[in-house]
């Protein structure tokens, strides 16, 4: 019986460090780009290769449900795109039947809806963004980096409503939105890892 | 320096439960109707007037900021709404003044935004909204609730809209996004409470 926490988040919002923090806390594993390098291992693309695809989904505005009947079977992109969710995909999910983890981006918290996990979406306001991503890229200008924040948040944005048909940010397809513009994320990362170790109402009996 | 956790909440999502069990947990004033019956001892209007007043609020769908300049400044119900509005965000005001608190509804979170309060917005999808409508009022039937549920939520919305001029439940004009669906509100507020009692980035002075 595994249980598991899956974090979306607007880029620069400090998603990642709020799950680095929670795994530490709860003393559970951590997975990000560890999954991409089992893509790589399991599939014929590079590292590079699957990043790109990522950062610009070669997906049409319409969700899966609709695309796939009638859409792009041709195209070789879209095809390639749909082998590397789909090799994606088989990861998280054996990922969650090893052990309790945290999981962050890659639409988890809908590829593991029947597992149950604790869904996370992790936002903030432009300026605490762009103070975040200055710390981490100095090279970047104020305009440069809310472009990227912009460019960066539609494709995660497309590639979720693609894959899901839901839409990525929706408060319902998450079970806590946290704002960290103002909040501490060891602080919030260690109170909160008290509450999933005694809350009952988010374990899920998993297969 | 008082510190204020203020909550929004859909109709129906337990919002006000975790509102007085963080007040327990932190043991600080909870306040909620306690405003409304000040507010009758210090205006002309009834308990049930004012209500009223909350439920269908007689306002435009402009903002207050487009509404004051040139609309509705004949109309009597709407100079009543602008009147009781003011004097219940000066009681709130006083009220965070005092000492610690949380305060329910009310447009609080605005109305103190100078007092850095910790904002909830809490939620829940609608089958746990019925579920919990229906553990209070036995008497209504699944069609009769989800129109409550949405006529109230609508009145909030529009309320809220009115004199903050910020959209309702939109993420960004909170800290923190509870949906209560699938989650233990006791448990919740016991965890939370540990982390507003350490969190050093929520305190902010006031005056």
């Amino acid at each position: 019986m595994s249980r598991v926490i899956t974090i979306s988040r607007e880029f620069g919002s400090g998603g990642r460090e709020l799950g680095r923090k929670l795994a530490e806390e709860l003393k559970i594993g951590y997975y990000d780009s560890e999954i991409l390098v089992q893509l790589v291992e399991r599939t014929s693309f590079t590292e590079r290769y699957i990043q790109e695809m990522e950062d610009n989904p070669p997906y049409p505005i319409f969700p899966i449900t609709i695309g796939k009947t009638f859409l792009h079977t041709n195209d070789v992109n879209f095809q390639q795109a749909q082998t590397v969710f789909k090799a994606q995909s088989r990861i998280i999910r054996e990922l969650a039947d090893k052990a309790d983890c945290v999981i962050v981006g890659r639409c988890a918290d809908y590829v593991l809806r029947e597992y149950h996990p604790y869904r996370f979406f992790v936002y903030a306001d432009v300026e605490s963004k762009i103070k975040r991503c200055r710390e981490r890229e100095s090279g970047l200008s104020e305009e440069e980096i809310v472009r990227q924040l912009k460019r960066i948040d539609k494709s995660r944005s497309k590639y979720y409503a693609y894959h899901t048909d839901q839409q990525w940010g929706d408060k319902l397809n998450y079970d806590l939105c946290v704002n960290t513009s103002n909040t501490d994320i060891q602080d919030f990362a260690s109170s909160f890892s008290q509450f999933f170790f005694n809350s009952k109402q988010t374990v899920a009996p998993i297969e």
